[in-house]
């Protein structure tokens, strides 16, 4: 393996996937629905196959998917973008990430990202040459320790690697604290890329995108996707929205990473970005019956759980059950009680932090959430 | 722009896939067919569709694909490999590519690349650091200078980057050349990354994969997709077969590349992969049809065409018309004559190198082969 990703073991994802299918364990480890998505979407794509519209696409995307998410955007934070100039449709977010570091960041560039993460964040940065600084959030409230990120910020700092609603804490980023982020890269020169793909699970607060805020969009790649808004994570449609000199980076590694997104399931994205408001005010009703289904439960189980107020995922403090840390515990949890959740400490850039946290998702049907917690609580 | 990026322009694929929609011209540019796949590929996708099958898939691939790729790669080579340990599916033969390069090339490798070649292979080799050295093949029969690739192997060589048959030449590997690459391979260590997406399309000889020579099964990455042999150009699922070691390598890169690949195109590849020889028959037997009318036409307008004995491609020189060179020569072609081809030299380390040689694609119908031969005719 090359040394840029010698430091990187199997994803999480992967390896609690696995073992949630080897020991028949209840999954609520990864963050994928349980449950298929809109009917109007999946009948979009059937008719783009049925239509023939299965060769190579354009590759930033068929122009009926750049102009569509460009109107999305527009609906969602009122910034009027060019869809032929300033939007890229890539093979999900995560590959939008990989485009935007690989096409933005040079060797040696100082990227300041918040703990804990999404991994592919830490491994991207690690591809492109970054030198990564950690934000640590901290329960219970995990809110930006403000003074810390910025004494974190330097001449060298290139950008900020953002990610609202929070994955794995289910934090939001507060007006307060993006205009502090705003104001920290006006007056440094300093990008923002920032992963919105959970915009749409926004249950306490209404989702800012940074790029609203003043004197921003020019500096941020917004990055967003499909599979979490339409429950299809498995198509893996997503793009990122930049004025025209980031996105051409950002197109730049996308066209070598995977030249082009598949055809009938852009066809698919256009018809779902069209969706009226009532299907996300849906979406957004019956995930919050299922987060107080789990947070109620973890509680009687007798996690201490700290307050999601967006994404699908909670974490909690395992500490009650006595276990040596986050991967133990887990181990114990899909072994002998049948329940799969995430370790956090992988998330982190420092070994000894999160040990005590573990994620659980509840992109799950109420059943599977009553039996997971059923469990815990005759076996934990 | 990242550095590592900066010295490429957009990729011609894109370019002219614009310039042929701008101008209605006929296009014989990007090699995507303008028939559809089979029915039987297709209704698998929209079953696996309609039955759920829209989460994120196991990240290195379902364990069906994995199967299926194992199994015809044995039917293909003779050899046999661990699907769960020797197989990672990609968003397309070209994410394979990209993440062979980032997964097992350090900065200061030194890497072999055949010219002309696909664009990607310069742009990731970039991406992960690489010293590039180009060997040129020259036309008439584009074989391999074997004394000067013998010369440009040192001490510093980490791989070959190959891809038989050739695109854009048409030119396939011969079991003698393929046996001096294996022998050099094996004297100096060196890895061969080899992309064999036109293995279906061979028409004159049979394919053979270098990974099936002696020794070289363990220093090889196969790389292969299921675009071009079901012509679904637009499904992107693509794949590498290569022994663990190297396995791991792809898959790391992979995993923060683009994590997985859609899931109900992978479903419908497994139905695909397990299609009756008839299948592949039949479309060697059609795409030989339309490469003789290709061929008459071009010979019988004046351009002196070279041989082509796999891909759905063929080089030919423009010299006859008097163009200064190959880029003036196909903009003269889609704006004067209505017709888009692909010019050569941007396939090349070197800048003065192909200038007098265009490519068109063959995967088209006889009535679109036949509209751009007529076309040349008049206006030539
Ligand atoms: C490839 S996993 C993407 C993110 C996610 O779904 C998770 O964090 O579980
Ligand atoms: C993304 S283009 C892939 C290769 C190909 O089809 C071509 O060379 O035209």
């Amino acid at each position: 393996v090359a040394k840029r990703l010698e430091k990187f073991k199997t994803t999480i994802f992967t390896q609690m996937s696995i073992l949630a299918v080897k020991h028949g364990a209840i999954n609520l480890g990864q963050g994928f629905p349980n449950f298929d998505g809109p009917d109007f979407v999946k009948e979009a794509a059937i008719q783009a196959i049925k239509d023939g519209k299965n060769q190579y696409a354009r590759g930033y995307g068929i122009p009926q998917l750049n102009s569509a998410i460009a109107a999305r955007f527009r609906e969602d934070t009122g910034l009027v973008v060019d869809p032929e100039k300033e939007v890229t449709v890539t093979s999900g977010c995560t590959e939008a990430i990989a485009a935007a570091m690989l096409g933005l960041i040079n060797p040696g560039d100082e990227v300041i990202l918040f703990a804990p993460f999404y991994d592919s964040y830490e491994a991207t940065l690690s591809m492109a040459g970054a030198k990564v600084k950690g934000i640590t959030l901290r329960p219970p409230d995990f809110s930006i320790p403000l003074e810390e990120l910025k004494a974190a910020v330097t001449n060298k700092t290139r950008a900020i690697l953002m990610n609202t609603p929070h994955n794995p804490t289910g934090k939001m980023f507060t007006r307060e604290e993006l205009e502090t982020i705003a104001s920290l890269c006006i007056e440094n020169d300093v990008l923002v890329f920032s992963d919105e793909v959970y915009d749409k699970l926004a249950f306490e607060m209404d989702h800012i995108s940074i790029a609203s805020l003043p004197g921003m969009y020019e500096r941020t790649v917004t990055m967003n996707s499909l599979g979490k808004t339409f429950s299809l994570t498995g198509w893996k449609i997503g793009w990122a929205i930049a004025p025209p000199h980031l996105t051409w980076g950002v197109r730049q590694a996308h066209s070598y990473l995977t030249f082009a997104t598949s055809t009938p399931a852009q066809w698919a994205a256009v018809a779902a970005l069209k969706a009226p408001e009532s299907y996300f005010k849906e979406l957004k009703r019956d995930y919050n019956v299922k987060k107080e289904t789990l947070v109620k439960g973890l509680k009687e189980v007798g996690f201490t759980v700290f307050p999601s107020s967006g994404t699908y995922f909670v974490v909690a403090d395992h500490t009650p059950f006595g276990m040596e840390n986050d991967v133990a515990f887990c181990e114990y949890l899909i072994e002998e009680v049948g329940v799969v959740a995430i370790p956090t400490s992988v998330f982190y850039l420092n070994p000894g932090e999160g040990k005590n946290l573990v994620r659980f998702a509840f992109c799950k049907d109420e059943e599977t959430l009553r039996g997971a917690i059923e469990r815990m609580k005759q076996k934990l």
